[in-house]
């Protein structure tokens, strides 16, 4: 595996395939640049999803997170793209992802976009006491 | 667009029209005046909502934001009118705005408001443990 | 409108009649005396409504919480004669009061009750992702 | 009523007997002997209960807290057996005891019981936005 | 008992086996090797469980969680090992594992697994306001 | 001693006279009257103190705070007041006393003042790294 | 006093003039404009002086910061000319301004900015232990 | 060494005697009865000190805490008592005691005391930036 | 003025000449490169200074920062590097900067370094209680 | 450089050899053996120093930490120890070690132990306001 910024995704088999259960990641180090004005914007990307034959490597993850720092990326349109790129490579039965963008303007924006497989039902959650 | 206060909201195409995503934005430097007394009120604003075919402009809210800082607002009615507002300028399946004011006289007071597409259902929460 | 402790209650009529939006005050200078020792009782009250044809006016409802300064009050009674008292000057949809008194000899003691209008039916709360 | 260490819990009549509402109560001062090495064992005690018929009396449950002081007494077991005992005083529609206890070789332990009247249904729980 | 790293889980009979409760025990001191590099890995490491007919044994438990010290383990797997191990020393009616890494790269894992009884059903999580 | 509010404060030897020690007593639990509009107003006060020859009594300390309850006192007055008067009854070596009063209006208000014996000299205070 | 923003700042006779005390004042809604782009800009300022022969009157300071409203305001220049207006009213022995302004395109900014009289020498801070 | 509540410090060298450094131990359960009413107290106990030719065993001062269980103490007193036995025991260079009370009557009680070998001086406490 | 990133440092003049004035600044969003792996690094840089003739202007900074995106820098240099640049156009009679390092292989970085004019003197801190 | 446990320590040359800065690290990932025991304990060490003409490399650092994985260590003898190794590899100008140990039978311990060169004086702390 290179340490350059990639868009390739690379995985490995899930270890526990006959169990429903959750991974979940956060990636407070994601730059990109303002579409508008060329400027840095930064975020903090949290990921959650339960896998189906596929887990997606961590590293690769993070050389996929580092190719945006150079590419111009709308809030909205960078979170579903996030999305549709890490599903196409794993096809999890479920993923969430949050995009949660660092104040500009005295405003806060997140965004939130998520993926299930549609023969895929969630389990009921267990809430003990 | 203009930086000045303004009643306008511009929006922009929701790039993933097919999905239902969330989009949350908060904004604490809300600030209006008392209709009583005339004196300032300060308030965090927060929405969250589910973009139909179109998206908020976050400069735009701003200054839609700034155009109060002269009004003079009671707490229940200034939300629920933000709220026709926006539902009106955007049309979005789902949205929700909590104004929380700051503490006068000792006590503390919170207005939340929501407007749903009649035709349009949530679609289930996936609560993952 | 006095500056007294007064047990009447003003109210003013709901701004947006034909929406269920939530309204919650929290007000952390409640004082009271203790029924059996007659040493002052402290506690910070809660309320969250969501308001029928009245809303409760604030400087109102503060010299509502005032006027038990001088007053004996059972921490389960006072919750409840709070809730009846408040109910029968602007008839909610829903009214939950919450109050979170002081420690006293090592116990801390929070009493929690509500009033629901029984034609009422509490919408299906959406919670976004 | 003593001053002293007991297991016999005073009780009053429920101020509100038509009313399904919460009591709270927490109680950080527990202390009992580990039974394996007679070492003292710490733990927070949180009760939280909807009343039938009558209430506990808070003196009286710190005496009873109180009453643990000397004797040995197990994680689970102890739980479990408040919550009989406390039960069988105040016959309660619902009851929930967790008992928190302090760090033990790196290990943080908590137990949660409660109990629910078989004919008692608790009731829907509003939750506004 | 030893104090030496074991895989043996000790148990001991579940003190009030006719009543569905709750046992959360968190770890906060786990290390194992990555299978990667060789060198130390750290998580937190939490249970809750609803026991049957047996408990673990809180010390049995220290001791096991000790045994992974010298073993190269990935998050996925090792997650999904415990629980495998545990449930099957104990048969509990519930059991979740929630193992919390530490960053690495700038990126935090937690993976969570949950194993229940088919035949047991967990009773409605009542919460009161 | 009576459980009635009063302006006398009980004291007792100081149990180790030959060596300057710290007392410090935090009371979150005090309300007396705005002498402008008549309304409470609630603050936290803190003590700290070197005792001489004797100690405020806890006690009577807190009866003392509550013979406030009904005065209308100003934030700068009430605070020097209270100083005088604890210090003419255990003429400590040195106190310092902190009002820290609830906002009102937007703005919070403390006041600190401080009373030292002119020929007391504070030890020089090691600050272990 | 007019309830309309105003420079004048109103003042009262310290109290206990014969005493160095503190009082210390925090005022968190703070409103200017931007003098580059004319949009508004939102501090929190913090006062704490050392009165002399004149406290300054909370009301009329929080007219004062109403005050600057609809004046453009550079960070640091805002700063030291309250500062300069403030002293020149109440002519303290020592005050010091902290003016923190919202983050503004990443970057968070702090002004403070104090005056001492040059006749007089503050106490030696005793630092209990 | 037994593990039974004992009055009896054991000791150990001191591993670096050349150099003065600093050990910090904080105890959060430590339990008493009230000399006045034989009702259990609770405190945290934090002890720093710079050990002369003497250590403290950390179990052995964990079974004096224990040793105080069934004893009566007033919190002046009992701070100063500690103080006087461990300073006996291993004469450092230095000790402070800080001595945390649970909250009684809405008051919070906190006691420091230390000792100072009169020969030692401590040395400067570099603080970097 | 650009917004590209730059190495060229926008002054403007001092606003108070006459007084030491603290002006404190944080940016949370600075990112370099690891000069061995390449790969991004990621801290949080705070400056605080008191400006003699000239003050650094905001948005020249945040270029300023955001001219390290594609350079290679080792923690202790850049910082050092960073003060050596700042100084040269401000010539300010203090400037601290603190570079706080995203943790990287489990550890922690944080590096601080500060410039004083040799001929100003720092005046004397007032603490005041 | 090996990726596995070492007593050595690699070090660099310290790039701003003329200036006094300090450089921060927290390494929250140590783990030894009890000597008394044989079981694990966990603690985070934390270094700050000030370079002379070498600074301690990061990696390397890791490893050292590391290489106590299998190794007995007393609390105040291993602090020691670790300040010794180090210092005597870079002899930086000053050097402080805090080892905070988790806790062992409801006691937490912490030893800060310092090294100075004796020629080096440490510079004036300028605290700004
Ligand atoms: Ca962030
Ligand atoms: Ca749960
Ligand atoms: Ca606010
Ligand atoms: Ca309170
Ligand atoms: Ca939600
Ligand atoms: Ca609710
Ligand atoms: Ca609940
Ligand atoms: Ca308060
Ligand atoms: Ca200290
Ligand atoms: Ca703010
Ligand atoms: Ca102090
Ligand atoms: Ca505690
Ligand atoms: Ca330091
Ligand atoms: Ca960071
Ligand atoms: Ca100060
Ligand atoms: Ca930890």
């Amino acid at each position: 595996m290179t340490t350059k910024p990639s868009k390739d995704l690379e995985t490995f088999p899930n270890p526990q395939p006959g169990r429903d259960y959750t991974i979940r990641i956060t990636i407070p180090e994601f730059t990109c640049l303002c579409p508008k004005t060329g400027q840095p914007d930064f975020a903090t990307i949290s990921l959650e999803y339960v896998p189906a034959s596929l887990c997606v490597e961590l590293k690769a993850l993070k050389l996929y997170m580092w190719s945006f720092r150079d590419e111009g990326a709308f809030h909205e349109a960078v979170t579903n793209e996030m999305l549709n790129h890490i599903v196409s490579a794993i096809h999890p039965n479920f993923m969430r992802i949050r995009a949660e963008f660092n104040v500009r303007g005295g405003i806060y924006t997140t965004v939130i976009a998520e993926h299930k497989n549609p023969v895929w039902e969630a389990p009921d959650l267990i809430n003990l006491p």
